[in-house]
């Protein structure tokens, strides 16, 4: 456990909401961010776009669709003005649009760097949706990008902003559980043919991208640390079709500098509840189920003290919305965001690093 | 998945309970198996012992300890004649002693081998506890010794008799998981300063040859298969002493030949509650508690069935008179028994390469 003041301040505004002194907030209260919403899909249409209408800080003020109906469709209901729909053709035209602060990627993988740098370069900040990119090159030029423009980079990891999270992290942090000696973590699901997921060159990968990296991130921001050694395994069990270009399941193994190690897996051939677990020299937690949109559920075991369970009442699209309210503060405050590009970067490389294996 | 025939057979009389024809039945009713036991550590005298007072098949007629007070004690609670008792010195004895059919040596990891052969070559079956040795050669040996002399050789693998592992590995043998995916498994308990388990030259290697190895036989049982890959991270967190000679946290992944991953933990510096889970094509298992004396919790999310949750009733000490039975039933039989020397020698194999690296 090495847990840097940097750390701790975050994980401590993030629980406080927003941590902000009262006239930075009364400041604040008078605008909000203006989000363009890069991609029609599930994750924008029934998440993060509902999330805007809850948020403080945020809007949405444009749409880049290939499809122009539902893109209309969104607008109407979001009050977007038609003005403000874009194409992958136009896409470049966001720049002299001063309603756009900044873009949210919610594109298939493949399509997360081109789109994020060409926004950066636009002036906009971004928000990119994990994960950050379908390779360790294509993310750094995304950092060095956003870097390059001064432009706020964060990567959507939404998990950062869930109630049983951050409790996990402040009961570690407080030294609840002692020193943590192992995490579990696993996270998948069973997936439909024909999805864009199951294209390589779309998704990068299997499901460690898509939704072991949960698993991967909560375990590096539990430890604060990052993993010395990795080693994972995967592999294809259906042969049905699925999984002729990404791997069906991966399990992995870490090494912590503090002597913390952690085992996690992950699978595109099974539908699971999703769970992390830390066993500390004084007591033990889980979340389970851990990186769903909401549900998220924390019990806690610690020597002396009364067991603690605590399901999380936040609701989807809490989540989200704590999510566009953080970026947008980190915006207007000019502080970096709390999942930044170097975060993203640093998973990207370890999740290189399993699959190198 | 590639359960054999002999497998399934296996667990089948497991789950029976015997698995015998009537007429072997009501011929082995007449008898018991004498036990000769071992080491009169916790193990012996709270679990083995007090089962063989339930078994059907099982008895105790004579002690070896390096305690003679103790021993009478025991003796006496257990109706063995004196001329039964043996120690350390004299436990070559044992031959000469037609009341003794088989040891139960539960002595610390360092004696197993020395007394499993020294028995073997005293005419006695032997069921040694778990693990089955300290290094490989040693269990070899071990295996060797008890087929030249013709006698059984059992490893105390208890949970392969534990009803929710039973009920498990049924679920999985009829499909009803579909493709076994992943498979994730932690057992570990927080160690008291002093124990003979922290000493290297008696326990051959920290929680993973304690603890762990419950984990790695559950993924090998659970699979029906051996991995082809395995990798892990052994590792110190606390600096309290305890850990100069043992690991204190071990952390491994492995892949097996039909593609299931799984990814395990184990350690010596955190309480736990003990599980395994499976994740299949259709559906989902936990077994929590997995590990411990009783308790045992299985939960079952089978895709189109109604939801299983079945906590066990077999309380302790049941899962060790079915363990004795057993091996006495095959010894009667001449069958090999269940968990058998190759099966420990397997397990032993995969934990040097664990440590390894």
């Amino acid at each position: 456990m090495n847990w840097t003041r940097r750390q701790f301040n975050r994980v401590a505004a993030l629980g406080a909401g927003v941590g902000l002194v009262s006239g930075a907030r009364a400041q604040l209260s008078t605008r909000k961010l203006g989000y363009c919403v890069v991609g029609l899909g599930r994750i924008s249409m029934q998440h993060f776009m509902p999330a805007t209408r809850m948020s403080q800080y945020a809007r949405v003020t444009a749409i880049v669709s290939g499809h122009r109906d539902k893109a209309e469709r969104m607008a109407a209901e979001y009050e977007v003005p038609s003005k403000n729909i874009y194409s992958y053709d136009n896409y470049n035209g966001i720049a002299g649009n001063p309603e756009i602060d900044a873009v949210y990627i919610a594109l298939p993988n493949s399509m997360h760097a081109e789109y994020s740098i060409r926004a950066a370069q636009a002036g906009k900040h971004v928000l990119c949706e994990k994960p950050m990119a379908t390779s360790v090159d294509e993310a750094q030029a995304m950092d060095d990008a956003c870097r390059r423009a001064n432009r706020k980079l964060m990567i959507a990891y939404r998990c950062h902003f869930e109630p049983a999270h951050l409790r996990a992290f402040q009961l570690i942090r407080d030294g609840k559980l002692g020193r943590i000696e192992a995490i579990d973590s696993a996270f998948g699901f069973n997936i439909a043919a024909g999805e864009w997921r199951l294209k390589k060159a779309m998704a990068g990968g299997g499901p460690l991208m898509d939704v072991g990296i949960y698993c991967l991130n909560a375990c590096r921001h539990l430890t604060g640390e990052e993993p010395v050694e990795i080693k994972g395994y995967s592999s294809v069990v259906d042969r049905d079709g699925r999984f002729r270009e990404v791997e069906e399941n991966v399990s992995w193994s870490m090494r912590f500098p503090s002597g913390a190690v952690a085992s996690c897996s992950t699978t595109y051939g099974a539908n699971m509840t999703s769970y992390f677990r830390v066993l500390g020299s004084k007591g033990e937690l889980i979340v389970e189920p851990a990186f769903a949109y909401d549900g998220q559920h924390l019990k806690a075991k610690i020597v002396g003290e009364a067991p603690i369970d605590e399901p999380s009442t936040l609701r989807d699209p809490g989540c989200f919305v704590r999510q566009a309210d953080h970026f947008a503060e980190s915006v207007f405050s000019n502080r970096e965001p709390g999942p930044n590009g170097a975060e993203g970067l640093k998973d990207m490389k370890l999740m290189a690093a399993i699959y190198r294996g």
